[in-house]
């Protein structure tokens, strides 16, 4: 299964007890490197790929960009990561359901973020554990879809709580499922009152733009 | 939020050591006791509380059956499900990403099996954890919906080791995704040769009855 183009980094357990003060020390070292760190999560099969796809094409003309795959096993994203052209690395967890700070310095110094603005992690899919480590990175993106139902952030809060910004994909299913997103804004609301959420189609493209520009912002922000 | 119309369990966290000798000790209880403990589990939004309601509907009449709800927080599920007339009891795992035998052991007395033949665990939802504990059923079941991709068996491939039986869910979106189910039906045999999948819509009632019969049958073997 293998495909020896894509770097596979097997990451290290941490043996740090403190992963939040880790986390924030890894915060202030992408500060002083210029380098702006997006931890994305989400259930297996939300879109976490694609939207990924459709965010790199939109900003980079702007931003120089990276891609952290995490996966507890198989580089199926990687591939298609690496096929855009976009430096990556897949790392592996080695069956954990989650990354660190720790795990994500690992990865980025095995990437390089010298020549880098933006470093994407595409996180192990999983909507419980992910929101429970600080990954030491400068924003949480949470991408929920359409099937998945309106009624998540009541069911998975943590998640929705650590979010900066929620992405509602596959709006193009709108019709076919029963999703009623002002419900779903005001669930959102409930867990995290000021998040921002983007309605967005990463297959057509829908709403992308709107997203890009939030995220071009805070990565400007970030690196002034 | 709370209604108080639904018996809330919040688990004690498990002191055990040895959570799989654990398990083996509940299963011996449970065929004791002649109930037939179903572990359900998929990602959020896959549809399990639907296939659920689907499944009640196709089986009640054959046998009594009662469904732990277990979730972090809310009790959404176990509303859909006591409005059925079902014997019911949500569980919270406070914070927990999974149950263990131990966790189930708690649930299954807080339910009462006496009067039941089957009771139906609906496990948090999540892809990766509940895979790794044992939690003492008889069979696990994972349901993986058309929404969430063909690609999952190569991506979460210890949950696809532990199902005894797969369902692949929402199978009337298959027009709307690009999900080849014979490429699935050949991801799933990669991680588990002899697994039985059954395609179905929970939501239109496809495929749930040869479900139903698979299930039915697993449980009188059980139960004699």
């Amino acid at each position: 299964m293998e495909d020896r183009s894509i770097r596979i980094l097997d990451l290290k357990k941490t043996i740090l007890e403190d992963n939040d003060a880790d986390a924030d020390l890894l915060r202030s070292e992408l500060k002083k490197d210029k380098t702006f760190y997006l931890n994305l999560m989400s259930s297996p099969g939300s879109g976490k790929t694609t939207t990924l796809k459709a965010t790199i094409a939109g900003l980079r003309d702007s931003l120089r960009i990276g891609v952290m795959e995490a996966d507890i096993d198989s580089d199926v994203d990687a591939k298609a990561i690496a096929a855009l052209g976009i430096k990556s690395i897949q790392v592996h967890t080695g069956g954990m359901c989650h990354l660190d700070a720790d795990m994500s310095r690992q990865g980025l110094r095995a990437i390089g973020t010298d020549d880098l603005d933006l470093v994407i992690l595409e996180n192990v899919g999983n909507l419980v554990c992910p929101a429970e480590f600080d990954t030491g990175a400068c924003k949480n993106a949470v991408i929920l879809s359409i099937p998945e139902g309106d009624d998540k952030p009541l069911k998975y809060p943590l998640m929705f709580e650590k979010a900066d910004v929620v992405l509602v994909n596959k709006i193009d299913a709108l019709p076919v499922f029963d999703f009623d997103l002002e419900k779903f804004r005001e669930n959102v609301r409930l867990r995290n009152a000021c998040c921002p959420v983007f309605p967005i189609s990463a297959a057509t493209g829908e709403g992308v733009d709107a997203w890009c520009a939030w995220l071009l912002q805070e990565v400007r922000t970030f690196l002034e």
